[in-house]
């Protein structure tokens, strides 16, 4: 690897002078551009990120070597309208070769950016840059990850981020919604921790389990209030199976894999599969504290320390939070976990600081 | 822990002076009581029930340590109307915390309720006592679990039973039913059968698997005749996956986690995650001895002995039982096994002497 | 065992003169007759095949045993109408007992057809034959798979094969396909390979992950130009969850287990559980080359190499497949390895040279 190379990369040095609508910490740079008229008009979506040796730590004590988009698990968040244009300049700063396949993009016309390795281009090798330009489309939930050595490089290297596509005519449901969450759910084996480009093995253990990549206690709260409807973009970002129960509502899942269903299914348990997400809609009429957690119950585990893992809780602020038995009465709150503030903001790529990793080397 | 309370509690010493409706051997006194009026105007159901230190045997040969509700597992059947009041005393006489989780009621005003330690209550500890109140709804198949340590209480420990919440207005094929049935999915790991409070780690291999706490072939034959429609409910009340598969019949999905799909969907598997609960109604059209078991062809072993575990029969009464193949041929046929006794009752709470466990210490 | 009736059944003797419409290389022949009159009428298919000792090879190093129907992994294609009666007669050449339970078909009236040992019948001993008889319905895509220590003898030892039963009325969208694809995934675990009669216990660790008992690389592309629409055929024949996705498409998810959903559902990945399949019509409206895989991401593994296992590809004729980076840019095209051909030609039971095993002993 050219390490010159990598230096100029990290430090940003050789970006095109854009007009930057977005500067953005560690890791990227941003551009929004409407082509012109209508705010509706197609917009064009540039950002230049890198893939970078982090380590993020859960539960603060086991740490995991991943190669971050951006430098942070989950990768930043992709927010544009169906039928825009984005572009992509992805610099890997890692020793190992990488992709990314955009999950869900139809890629009309340009199958060469559907990032497997083998099939669609060449893995990117350390210190090399790959572009990435396509129409955004279809809409709905959407992700992206990489297509090199799954098996390790998903689940356990954290190479996953969420790309959100606005539809141009949103059904009626999506009109009513007041807050936007995306909760991707993963799991990592502590065996393979700090082994880079060894693991995900047929057998591993997985005994870490994780929500955006923090495991309870680790994890934030979903602060609403009555009145509230809110949209949960639920995401199997590993390879495991993730059957999500919400306490106290009985919600709907409206879309799957970001296409709405034939007809809203009332449940107050989804369970997702690897690749797959639901969005359910919950409408906040029951003020109270409530779970929300994965019913495997292994799931809910920090290595071997039980009620962990995939958990966390819908607070209404019409109750207070200073009863002495709850966990999380002096929880420091952190917006923006779920994205949600970024989902509120104009369309554009977002990183987070919440989900920097510690680079690593 | 307080032994002299531990004493009067299992001797029942203590219990209010109601009109019990039902006197409950083994575990528990339940009163019920309409509220007046009309046969449908709210009723209020309570019940008094310990957690025991109890064995079940899976078998005839692996014991497990369970912390039972009502001495029993499956606990016992909670068989309520949409609107009614449910009060229950629970009393933990183990030696370690508990709590009863509602899984699936809505809790509306009663967040505190709901049975999550650290969350909404405190756990309640060794010898504590702790009452539940609240409102039965939504309508469905719902169901009940303890909520502390869930990687070992559940599935290994066996804490859980049946919450059926009869609808106010129920739907067109409800009516139709002729038998309902109850089958609750667990599985078991015998590396940590005896050793209460440890287990339910990443990685434990599940070696038994279980219908309502039996593996065949010690589960019970489902007996129907022509003309029958069956509602058969199903729980993924452990943590693993079942994918159930009805011989002879292509049945209907009507409900899932208690409410009415968009429409049935006809199928001859049904997949359940864990904490999902899909109704299927059958219609006994098809004279004959079928099967009935998981697809996931290890969960019909009995630690490493084939065709065992999740494995009943549909028996038709047309169909003399004696084929000399037949393995239960001379099967002793125990009524109530899928509480569909039980279920023929009044509105009530029942336990059920088949599920019973013997007392540990 | 009766070696003198197993070389006359392994040498074909002993089978009746039946008018043979498509002699079979290696395992059975088949005969099939239309009653008469309309070419609609019910139609016998008369067939006759071996479970034989065989080994099949994945990925050019792992040698597994299998008992295969006709020598082959996945079994002969079933390809009937509704209506129409079916007739196998069964030789068991292996070492052990076995059965065949047609997955999905009714047997109405021939409950004692349906193959499970010890509840239907008894197990078909070793140089024993059994004939089933049955009229084929419902509709749909269904399968057929040994029930005899079904721990073992399905996933571990290829003891299944395709049962496809067309409709006497399709619904509209079949009506619109121009290719029709068997995909069956299944799993194996190395450590049982060479050992016959024995694994399939709790906890083994599947290693190899094949569709139509084949791995990737040695999976077929699936070849398409624009404006097809293909109709294809999941099956969970194993017992693990596969969780397909497909890139470049939505696609659309029209029938489960055979029978169609209310309303398809549009997605890009689909989940299938054990015994469950699911037919996704999908239109070729995109060229470009493109992955479909599991999302299990250690189901692409072959042992411990990475990007093997549940994968392939959509190939369209629009588009060269001369890159240097593609993996299959000289890959020899087999047809019929998703039964595509067979599936063109007049309704019968076809076997397939391409799934045929080494034979053992």
């Amino acid at each position: 690897m050219d390490m010159s190379r990598r230096s100029a990369l990290a430090s940003g040095i050789g970006l095109a002078a854009v007009p930057v609508l977005a500067e953005i910490a560690g890791g990227g740079r941003a551009e929004a551009r409407a082509s012109s008229g209508s705010a509706k008009a197609p917009a064009t979506h540039k950002f230049e990120m890198n893939i970078e040796d982090t380590s993020i730590t859960l539960v603060d004590k086991q740490t995991f070597h991943t190669f971050a988009y951006a430098g942070q698990v989950p990768g930043p968040l992709f927010h544009v309208r169906e039928g825009d244009q984005v572009e992509v300049t992805l610099n890997n700063l890692t020793a190992l070769s990488h992709t990314i396949h955009w999950h869900g993009v139809l890629q009309r016309g340009t199958w060469q950016m559907d990032g497997v390795p083998g099939i669609t281009q060449k893995a990117i090798d350390p210190g090399e840059t790959f572009v990435y330009k396509y129409v955004a489309e279809p809409s709905g939930t959407l992700w992206y990850h990489c297509h090199v050595n799954v098996n390790e490089h998903v689940a356990m290297r954290g190479m996953w981020g969420p790309l959100i596509i606005e539809p141009k005519n949103p059904i009626k449901i999506e009109k009513e919604v007041t807050g936007d969450y995306i909760l991707m759910f993963s799991e990592w084996a502590s065996a393979w921790a700090d082994k880079a480009g060894q693991g995900g093995l047929p057998g591993d253990v997985f005994d870490y389990f994780t929500i955006n990549g923090r495991a309870y206690p680790e994890t934030q709260p979903i602060r609403v209030k009555k009145g509230d409807v809110i949209r949960l973009r639920l995401f199997g970002a590993g390879e495991g199976m993730h059957s999500i129960h919400i306490h106290g509502h009985v919600f709907e899942i409206v879309f799957k894999d970001g296409r709405p269903l034939p007809a809203p299914i009332e449940a107050d348990t989804v369970m997702l599969g690897a690749g797959e997400r639901y969005d359910v809609i919950l409408r906040c009429d029951n003020p109270g504290r409530w779970m929300v957690h994965d019913h495997i119950d292994s799931h809910t585990m920090n290595g071997h320390t039980p009620m962990g893992g995939i958990m966390t809780v819908i607070e209404y602020e019409e109750i207070p939070r200073d009863d002495t038995f709850y966990e999380w009465s002096k929880k420091e709150f952190v917006p923006n976990f779920y994205y949600e503030e970024s989902l509120k903001q104009p369309l554009g790529i977002y990183t987070n600081a919440v989900f920097k990793g510690k680079a690593i080397g």
